[in-house]
């Protein structure tokens, strides 16, 4: 046990002593909406496949305000390369460590003893507030909210404004929102060629060398220039295999994984149009199955982009930062409802990483943006 | 037991039925050996490392006319597969069916009948004759022919005309007889980027990336246009792989292994040279390490190569056609040497695979060829 602790950071240790590692809540859910339920929400246990997700809400009116997020986290890693055992939730120094702490165990933490505060302060408080949480943010994401969004499009539950709690921060708390993020396209690639001796390449047919000129063309290819809200469209190979093993063989096929984060400049589409054309230009024999991600989403303005401005400014002193850069998050799967979303929550330094961390003073800070936040939208 | 068989397919049975599988002898050394003995031959056991080699010579004159070879057999692959079990050497309308007949027992049984019957027709031959057999052929071939080479240089013995058991007919027995082969010189490249998370591709440095444009340019370039003796210079790349399975990382390095087949209009440093200047024209950061297998070699002329063109065409009536294409072999290792080296042996089409096989009746001729080498070489 340890003493002296904030609402925020004591709920941030409960949960992350429980080692939800993806797909597995371990109680997190339950635990979480039992306490909101003394502040007036009700749940929801939506469980679809081996995954659980939680959607409970407080009040029946519009607009709706969500709070959404996850409880899984990643893999530790080698547990023996951590300073401190990943799930003990070990403050040194004013530094809480531990998996989970920054991605996003302690955004919820703060989410709700936000909520706990702002009900307390304002029980009549317009609209409805809900957390959306999943423990499927950080595998498939296939049984997670993208399904929770079915079973509310589905009723006509319609999410006005919604709040992520990914670790967006950069140099300290909130100084970087994120209001829409870049698209994200997988290709999966199989170039035919004829496998043979590597002595005798006139009865082969290399698909390394078949792959090459079309290869180099995809690398130096610009796809657009970004635009104010994007920064220009990146095509990045993440795997390329080829051959057996042995030195005098000519493979027989090769295999390339390669990822589009794009922009509003381009589609999904035409970007697999291009590399089709470029392929056939080239002469490549191939099979090519491509895998749309998320398309790109952008929160341009409206009342919840001018009122985070407002929250992290009110409770901070300074500016935040917009922007639509980095890895995707389950954002992509509630803006297209038609709903506001930002994403706003802790450093972002460590996730993933050995020795994940967040400052306890951030956790605290980070709780009254979020409760500025909803009192910049539903009071008066 | 099948009856009517003659000496050399006997032999090649025996030989066939003992599981020789690299670097493995199985005792076809001592059996050679001790039946060579017989014609008057002297033998000397050269084991180096794990393998087992024989040098078995018969007289002390010049000129010296060697018969080289390999007892060692490349692996079955799944025995479930074959027609015929592979080491039971069966006999099927004229074809007999196992591991290592066309490549090369049946080559070393013809040699050794082909001795038998010319040491007994002429036991006051000219010359000497030798066997230089080695059981690591089929594998990393670095305790085999190229120390036994060692070891007669050492002491001053020089061989003047070499034959090669190798498997060099395409269609019919002695069709083709190679005079030579290219150089076989192998790259192990490794091009360092940075790793990172593909979201980030600014952070990070993508190995493919820097790698493609070199690679498209390696791949289209003609390195020469061979000669009469030789066909153009061929690259080939064998093996290439980067990543690390996930789908949003870019990987930290790219690892290529190629391979020319050369011709002798370059040398083995200037291709390195040039390899060298396209990766740092290109800007790839790399290390790049070479093995040279062989250097390209060449009988271009002479007694030997007359002989062989002479003893084909008495023994079949037909004429054999010279070639320098195709793998490497031993030959490679004695050419350097001032051998007039050439090889010549069964039909390679089956060679290394399921099924392996080789014509009875091919197995004769070839033995009365390697005869009549030795009646046009070592006679008056």
């Amino acid at each position: 046990m340890q003493n002296n602790l904030s609402d925020t950071v004591q709920l941030t240790i409960d949960l992350i002593q429980r080692d939800s590692v993806t797909p597995v809540d371990k109680g997190c859910q339950i635990m979480l909406a039992e306490r909101l339920a003394n502040s007036g929400f009700n749940a929801e246990y939506l469980r679809f496949g081996e995954v659980d997700n939680l959607w409970c809400r407080r009040g029946h009116n519009g607009p709706l305000f969500v709070f959404a997020g996850h409880t899984d986290v990643v893999p530790t890693g080698p547990v023996d390369k951590w300073s401190y055992e990943p799930f003990a939730a070990k403050i040194e120094d004013g530094i809480l460590y531990g998996r989970g702490t920054a991605d996003m165990k302690g955004s919820i933490a703060a989410m709700v003893t936000a909520c706990e505060r702002f009900v307390a302060e304002h029980p009549q408080h317009a609209g409805s507030i809900a957390f959306l949480l999943t423990s499927d943010e950080e595998g498939p994401a296939t049984d997670g909210t993208v399904k929770v969004i079915e079973t509310l499009q589905a009723r006509q539950d319609h999410i006005d404004w919604c709040v992520v709690g990914e670790p967006t921060s950069t140099d300290k708390v909130a100084d970087v929102v994120k209001n829409g993020r870049r698209g994200s396209l997988n290709g999966y690639l199989t170039v035919q060629g004829k496998q043979g001796h590597i002595a005798y390449p006139h009865l082969a047919d290399n698909p390394v060398h078949k792959l090459a000129p079309a290869l180099a063309e995809l690398c130096a290819m610009q796809w657009d220039q970004g635009n104010a809200d994007f920064p220009p469209t990146s095509f990045q190979v993440s795997n390329l295999n080829s051959g057996t093993g042995a030195t005098n063989i000519i493979p027989g096929t090769a295999e390339l994984i390669f990822n589009f984060r794009y922009s509003t400049e381009v589609t999904h589409d035409e970007l697999q149009q291009q590399v089709e054309a470029i392929l056939d230009k080239h002469g490549v024999a191939y099979q090519l199955d491509w895998v749309l991600s998320g398309k790109p989403f952008r929160t341009a303005g409206g009342k919840l982009l001018e009122a985070v401005q407002v929250a992290v400014k009110t409770v901070t002193g300074y500016e935040t930062t917009l922007s639509t850069s980095g890895g995707t998050s389950d954002g992509r799967f509630i803006a297209p409802t038609g709903a506001q979303v930002i994403e706003l929550g802790p450093l972002n330094a460590t996730i993933h990483q050995i020795d994940e961390h967040v400052s306890v003073a951030d956790l605290d800070t980070l709780s009254s943006i979020y409760q500025q936040l909803l009192t910049e939208l539903l009071v008066n």
